[in-house]
């Protein structure tokens, strides 16, 4: 299938406009933080929309609060499945307490026992397979074939993209100017592709402009190549950005993104530990990369207003890498 | 000096309306949090006032720039002084920056080395002195009478008062609802005493409780005796609440404030822990104290509009009690 046929799958910013008709009931309206800290360092007016204080700690509910409540009464009846270990994983499980769906998460067997506990809080149901990629797709693909299940994807699905691209439409309606860019991290890609399409319709002079690990640049790699160039088992402590980009997400971060840039995995502790220590607000490691790829200076934004999207906030205090 | 006295020398509201305009130039307008968890463990609707986020990371900054702000022209060209190793030393040193003003703080000599740099970055100049209260307060007085700097007390001095009751108005004027209950930590007594002056001007029927250490409950036994019982040498992990009401403080608080409740020191790591993971935002020891009593059932609020103040956020991340 090639990138036209991809594209035209996208979610429109109308599709984005009914996601946030269909969240807006339970997901939080988040609040946009500024650092004079930040602002001196970058020389920059930077502006933080804080999905760390979203429901479930991270912005996924909107993808799957969105994906479940647009299936149809008999899709419903049939429940979902799909399969992560981390946030989409809590925000399917909760979206489908919410939609009174029947949810089944496949889970790496693996998994820390806090994630699988979070999952069953929230009435989810775990079945696990063994920690790679292939068997996490077949396990879920044969309950959906067996069930009838619908799969929703963590990323490469239009309905968690344009649930996603909510954030950007409220931080463009929300901040009182344009900002010059706009970033996200990018691991899979649905909270970059939903935010280049929000962005782009609602503000097209703005750049959008993703934030990625040097230890997982397959999105770097793969905009600069025109291709999809996944990773295997990257190596990051960004662990929300470990998958590759999929079809639908490369398709829309082909269209609508000017560039990506990337960071050390030190540059995301430290720059992690400093957001807590100038902010006074908690971000998991993910969250930092972008702000992480501007302090170390891989994006010249001198005298330009940058909005960045704070994806998430789920840490184990227990274990802070620093 | 009788309660009359003491009581006639506190601010009024017109004077903390004053102290508004003195501070908004620098100081936040710090936005105001909720949590579905708090809400649910205690059947009440929480109201939190971040100021955490305040400038220099706790509400401190609002007495100091008031304090130094209302000097005449001629007091500025002699300086401040006042003695402080914790959130008032970095509030004063500020505001003498922001003022022009020469700034001279006296310190223990076994201050943590960051909070010394802390000071240092602001341009205030360190005295250091012996690590006990009454040298504290020699050193400050002597260096007031030979230089004619004027001396801020941290709390107990009617404009450091009038700036920290500068939060309960903004969190009244803010709230779309009008609380049953203000809650804030208490140690020496200024935030809760220019608290309860706002609240009892903006909302009588609103009641007034201040938060206390178990371990450092000088306050509440001084509210319930009618006189001021200091605490010597309280040992607590909440550090912005081991200093003993002052003359001023306590008649502020005994006019105004219905009610002190404790905590024990396991509640307070529990809470700030907590507090952490489920709001994302990070408190220091001291802000989680009204709370931390809450949760321990020391008051019931069930069905009841709580606001609590969040003092401040500044935590060494590389030493964390958990």
């Amino acid at each position: 299938m090639n990138h036209a046929t991809k594209t035209s799958q996208l979610p429109t910013i109308d599709e984005i406009r009914a996601a946030v008709k269909r969240i807006s009931p339970e997901a939080h309206r988040t609040p946009i933080l500024s650092s004079s800290y930040f602002n001196e360092r970058l020389g920059a007016r930077l502006f933080f929309k804080c999905e760390n204080f979203q429901k479930i700690g991270a912005f996924k509910i909107r993808g799957g609060l969105n994906a479940v409540r647009s299936l149809s009464e008999e899709e419903k009846s049939r429940g979902v499945v799909t399969h992560s270990s981390g946030n989409h994983a809590q925000a399917i499980s909760l979206a489908g307490r919410i939609c009174g769906v029947q949810v089944t998460i496949v889970m790496p067997n693996n998994a820390p026992q806090v994630k699988k506990n979070a999952v069953r809080d929230y009435g989810g149901q775990i079945v696990e397979c063994e920690p790679n990629e292939p068997a996490r797709i077949a396990a879920a693909e044969a309950i959906s074939q067996d069930t009838g299940a619908t799969l929703i994807h963590s990323y490469n699905d239009p309905r968690i993209i344009a649930g996603q691209g909510t954030t950007a439409l409220e931080l463009l309606e929300d901040l009182n100017e344009t900002p010059d860019i706009v970033m996200t991290p990018v691991g899979g890609g649905g909270l970059l592709s939903g935010t280049g399409i929000s962005v782009k319709a609602l503000s097209p002079q703005t750049k959008v402009v993703g934030g990625e690990p040097e230890m997982a640049d397959d999105a770097k790699r793969s905009l600069e190549a025109g291709r999809i160039i996944p990773v295997e088992n990257p190596q990051t402590i960004a662990d929300g950005l470990k998958m590759s980009l999929g079809t639908l997400t490369f398709a829309a971060i082909h269209k609508n993104v000017s560039q990506i840039i990337t960071c050390s995995e030190q540059s995301i502790i430290d720059t992690m530990k400093l957001v807590w220590e100038r902010m006074k607000i908690i971000i998991e490691p993910s969250s930092a990369v972008p702000l992480a790829a501007l302090l170390e200076g891989n994006l010249d934004v001198r005298g330009k207003t940058v909005a960045i999207i704070l994806s998430g906030g789920n840490v184990d205090l227990n274990k802070l890498p620093w």
